[in-house]
This record gives C-alpha cells, sequence and structure tokens, in this order.
C-alpha cells in the first residue's frame, strides 16, 4: 500500500521514466478490472504503478481520459461531446449523428470499441465499468449540455438511439442499414436525436402537464 | 447421412415416443449452431434427431418457430410482429414500444436474450445466426407490414431504436432510463417508431425527390 515499500517487484518508488508511461496504463487497465471505473482513482493507479501521482496527472490528465487511453478508446467521449454541443443545441442531431458514423465507419476507430462491447456482454465487471463510465462520463456530458430537469432522460434516449444504430450496423449488420449510405441514416436517424435532445417527449394530445417524474 | 444407418448412438429411425421432442431440440440447438439459421433446415434437423420431418413439423410446426423454441427464446418475433401490425400502421409505434416494455421488464422473458445477446457478443457463429434470424425472419416480417419501396430500412431503424432502447435499460442499466416507468419511455419512443414505420425520411427542407436508394 505505501508507495514507498519495497516488493518482490518493485524496490521502491522510481522516477518518470519512459516506461513509466506503460507501467501507469497497466495500473490502470488492472484497476477498472477489478474496482471498476468509479472505484479507480488517480492515487490508487499511481500506488500500481510504483509513481507519484502528479505523474499519472502530467501523462494523462484527468481519469476518463486515463480511461480513454488505458482502455485504447479512439476517442475520449468526455471530450468529445461537449465539443459537439458547443455551438448549441440547435442542429446537434445531424451533428451528433454525422459525426459518430463517420468515426464508426472507420474500422481502426470501431474495433477497440467491438472489444469493449464482447468485455462487457461477457463480463459483469466489464459491464459494470463500461456502465459507470457512460453514466458518469459520456451521458453527464450530454446532459450538462442539454436545458431543463428532464436532461438526464433525454441524455440517455439520445444514448439509446445512438447505441441501437451501431448494434443494428456495425454489430449485428442488419440490412439494408448496415450498408445506406451515412447521408440517408443522417437525414433518418438525426430528426430522432435532434427530438430527443430538445423536442417535446410526451405526447401534446395526451394534455399531460410536464415531464416531471412522480 | 442415412437417416436408417446405425451408428454407435442410434439403432434407426425411432417412432414419435415422448423423447423424440427433446431429440429435436437438442439436434435443432447443434444445428443452428453449426450451421447458422440459413444453413439448418426441417430436414437436416429431422436427420440430426433420426425421426421423420414429418414430427419435427408436427411438434414445432415452421423453422422460425423451431429456433424461438431451441433458443428457449420467450416469443416468436416472427408469430408476434404481424400480430402487432394486424391493425395497420396508425399507432403502431406505441404499440410496438408497449408490447416490448410490457415484455422485456420480466426477467423471465429477458433472460433467454440475454443470454442470446451474450453469445453473440462472443461467438460469431452466434452472432450470424442471429443476424441471420433478426434479417431473415424479424425484419422482414416487420418489412412486410411496412408499405413501399424502402420498408426493409425503415424496419431496419425500427429494430435499432428498439435494440438500443433494450442495451440502454436492461443491458446496460442506463439512469434514468432504466428505472423510468414504462408510460414515460412509451411516450418519448412511439414518435420515433413510428415516424421509422410511417413518417419522412428524408428532411423535408432539402428537397430532394424521394427516399429512393441510389
Amino acid at each position: 500500500m505505501d508507495a514507498t515499500s519495497t516488493s518482490t517487484r518493485r524496490t521502491g518508488r522510481r522516477p518518470g521514466r519512459s516506461h513509466a508511461r506503460e507501467d501507469i496504463l497497466r495500473a490502470a487497465r488492472a484497476s477498472f478490472a477489478a474496482h471498476g471505473y468509479e472505484g479507480t482513482t488517480i492515487r490508487g493507479v499511481a500506488r500500481g504503478a510504483d509513481v507519484d501521482p502528479a505523474l499519472v496527472h502530467h501523462y494523462f490528465g484527468t481519469k476518463d481520459a486515463l480511461f480513454a487511453t488505458a482502455l485504447e478508446l479512439p476517442l475520449n467521449p468526455a471530450e468529445v461531446v461537449p465539443e459537439l454541443f458547443s455551438s448549441g443545441t440547435e442542429d446537434v442531431g445531424e451533428r451528433l449523428v454525422s459525426f459518430f458514423l463517420s468515426r464508426w465507419d472507420s474500422p481502426a476507430f470501431r474495433q477497440p470499441l467491438e472489444a469493449l462491447v464482447r468485455s462487457a456482454a461477457s463480463h459483469e465487471e466489464a459491464a459494470a465499468m463500461l456502465r459507470e463510465f457512460i453514466g458518469g462520463e459520456v451521458l453527464s456530458a450530454v446532459a450538462g449540455a442539454i436545458d431543463g430537469e428532464d436532461a438526464p432522460l433525454r441524455a440517455a434516449l439520445v444514448f439509446s438511439q445512438m447505441a441501437g444504430l451501431a448494434v443494428a450496423r456495425y454489430g449485428l449488420r442488419v440490412e439494408p442499414l448496415a450498408s445506406a449510405e451515412p447521408e440517408v441514416l443522417v437525414a433518418a436517424v438525426a430528426p430522432t436525436v435532434q427530438r430527443y435532445a430538445t423536442g417535446d417527449l410526451l405526447p401534446s394530445e395526451g394534455a399531460r402537464p410536464s415531464a416531471r417524474s412522480g
């Protein structure tokens, strides 16, 4: 537990040499797998890698960036989402669907995500880790960019359509969706995402008061 | 290969005794796993179970029903979908979302589906089998109930939203979607499914001619 303790593996805290970065990534992967996303701390990873926490921050910044790098995610959703919302919520449906299709259509982008999903489907620990990351980083970023008290539900609905599109197009390769041109899918799906982000969620005819949950 | 051949396991085609049903299911599971959905035939399953093909039809009807029973699916989508569309496409979004939420919310219904999805995520053979069944039976049933030449794309879009809802609510249990009341989700998601089934898929402002693919 003490970072300066001698162990059979290590003889003391080492300076930030070139392989410290790899040691940190290895310790991060072990911690995310063992303790999940929420249970992992920069301090704990530093201890596992036998380095100073400042070095982890220096190399990787925040925990979500460390997670994205350790799991070889091709991007950090917690950074990308605010960018996609940076020019407001008008046309955000089109921006989101266009952006993710352009990335997903690249195998180099898709393969690490598919590995993560496969892992989550077969290991409850990996599923919990992915759930915590999506809930804590991705959806909170989306919700933070959407106005209103129902923003968390709106963010989760946006996620549901984007995840289902990925499952159908890339996972199960359902035709004709799998080989449809991106423009066709953007035209079809962007209005859904736009409505989830900014439109009416309750049926207008129902004369229900608001989206407040009871 | 010859159904009357003697083998180390069997000594000849047996009459339809009570355990023939279990033999058929075992042979069907083996065939779906080895040859996929499309590569499996009633005749081949009968051969594997050492029974007459008529007995397979007698017990299970068609191949999609045999698939649903062999994989312990809680319902046969190829039967349910036409029922949901039987009163037309008006309000079909609400009917579809209500029906599937009511089923998915029951663990007895959900668990065999989750087992199938887990299997598909980790084994390419299982993924191919699920893909063929969804494409060949589920989506063709939905497409058959929708008018127009873009019906297959519409069916796949409906599938994408329903699959994404299942992933978010039951797979990853993303909040607040996971604990939202079904009525809230029906109100939020039914218009999406309705638009995919019957609405405009291309942006009206774009002045594009029609949904014909190039």
